[in-house]
């Protein structure tokens, strides 16, 4: 059975199909091509630039105000994962009675997984804002700028280079700290024989680049450079493994194998990387439940990191693009041990 | 009937309640004693030092590992407004059977409308940031910096004053920009004889401040000076009708009534003010549909605008907070018409 309409109520999903991008809005997408796009009186002119094609209802609660405008019957596909169980109480009770809520799955999520040429044009300039960031900032580091400032400076030079904001909070974690993935910049400073690991990534146009890399501070100790290569080769096998129709469990495989082969597989304990597009983490996801595989023009991240508690961590990352071919790399900055300070 | 748990999900709850501020999270409030935060190995060890107290559950699936971890029979209450229906499938497989799901109500949200003294110095350091940056931005603004310099250099000074980053997205709208009331800073250039709406408010750890101030670029014109004596006479009643026991709508009223009686009500097209603390906009609302009353304790926006379509708008914003006397003003700038440039 088909379903009259879709509401579609996630904002970057309704942003995707309509174009529009206030921060309140919903789209009904009918079967009888009378679609409609609700959003409250702040973006009334916004919408009619943004999306001159649809009609536009304006409405402080724009799900129930599309869902109060059908006029159809039959089934209304609800997008699950977005709706409350509270609103959707009040999609129920908004509902004509003809109207049975139905879900619609995670549609246009999987939609979105495919990237067209304008969107790999944006994700592209995205990261090489973050490339060009990362080059003017690597030569102002040195002993005693603490994460904080490293973090805001390398903010500040990709808005400089064209970025509309970060996509991200912004990590930037130095000596011991660089043992703890997810790390907040705090005022410790760098010292001499940190590593230093970055991961930031620019907002350009609503869409999202992500990269890390680690570097160090001053002539590296032998457990840094071997920890270092190790993971580089692991990315290395990542990134050979991204292919048109790879499983996305085996793009994981291949760059995990390196790392328990040298007996740390416990110090990698997160996933190897994600999609990224008008979010930060999106489909397809690359670890090993994953149960995709990979298409012609999905960017993702390859992000192995090997966590050595008390010492120090190492993660490499670029975003690349499925192609027929080698996947294309968007983030350039080089991956060699840099030694900087 | 009482409920064996409440399974807080939503962050900001969690949050307030645990003190853990970690990016994924979820408590199980027992009514048994044996409460319990569930997080994932990320942040295992912010944890342990956030919420000394708590029993730690490392999960991916924060809210699943908690409903699987119950021992106890009896109901469980969720927060419908934060759960979606496709995680509340998941909360349903995963509850032993005789565990019935029923809901907790904005109970977290409603305690969180007052706040106790270490929650109000916090936002009062937060607006004075805010201040402290203001009063360092008018003397840099002159005809020819554009929209978007501005917003960036007010960001860039709530950081150099003490802020942790913005509270919200910040509104730069210059000329007839003025009369869009959420206008996102765009390359035009401030021009001698605009109004310059400014709405902005620093983060900081974890608490939102919120302020506007609209000034002129050079000698106001008439019609300039008319509005703005207009929206601050509402925003003075506005203020002015803020006191413990006070009906929500009756503030929203004092302040409307104002602009009602110079006839520009339909240009004053949002409600008066909300709550602020660890959420941008939280409880109470000041509108017109609001039924609560106010208390000693709860901070919240006094924002009245009035826009007029290509030529420009006002809006002027305090956070203020409800004592037994007049209102504690947290954001002292100046309500003056200033002249800048």
């Amino acid at each position: 059975m088909g379903v009259a309409a879709a509401l579609v109520t996630k904002l970057v999903n309704v942003r995707y199909l309509s174009g529009f991008t206030g921060s309140n809005a919903a789209l009904l997408v009918a079967a009888d091509g009378d679609d409609r796009l609700a959003t409250d009186g702040r973006y009334t002119e916004q919408a009619a630039a943004e999306s001159p094609d649809l009609r536009v209802v304006v409405a402080r609660q724009c799900a129930v105000a599309l869902v109060e405008s059908m006029g159809t019957d039959g089934p209304l596909a609800f997008e699950a994962q977005d709706v409350s169980v509270e609103a959707h109480d009040g999609l129920m009770a908004s509902a004509p009675p003809s109207v049975e809520l139905v879900r619609l799955g995670h549609l246009v999520e999987e939609l979105r997984r495919v990237k067209d040429d304008d969107e790999l044009a944006l994700l592209r300039e995205a990261c090489a804002i973050g490339d060009r960031a990362l080059a003017e900032l690597l030569p102002w580091l040195r002993p005693g700028r603490t994460e904080r400032e490293v973090g805001r400076r390398l903010e500040d030079l990709m808005l400089d280079h064209g970025g509309d904001g970060r996509a991200f909070d912004t990590i930037v974690a130095t000596g011991p700290h660089s043992s703890i993935p997810h790390h907040q910049p705090t005022d410790r400073p760098l010292a001499r024989g940190d590593l230093l690991k970055l991961d930031f990534g620019s907002l350009y146009r609503g869409y999202h680049a992500d990269m890390t890399r680690t570097v160090v501070l001053g002539e590296p100790a032998d457990w840094q450079r071997d920890l270092y290569a190790l993971v580089a080769r692991s990315q290395a096998a990542g990134r050979a493994a991204v292919a048109v129709g790879a499983a996305e469990s085996a793009v994981d495989r291949a760059a995990r194998e390196v790392v328990e082969e040298a007996g740390l597989g416990e110090s990698f304990p997160h996933g190897l990387g994600h999609g990224v597009g008008l979010e930060i983490h999106e489909s397809p996801l690359l670890a090993a439940s994953s149960t995709g595989t990979l298409a012609l023009g999905i960017p993702l991240t390859i992000e192995p990191g090997v966590y050595l508690p008390g010492r120090g961590g190492v993660r490499i990352e670029d975003t690349v693009v499925v192609t027929a071919g080698e996947p294309e790399l968007l983030t350039t900055t080089t991956k060699e041990l840099l030694v900087v300070g």
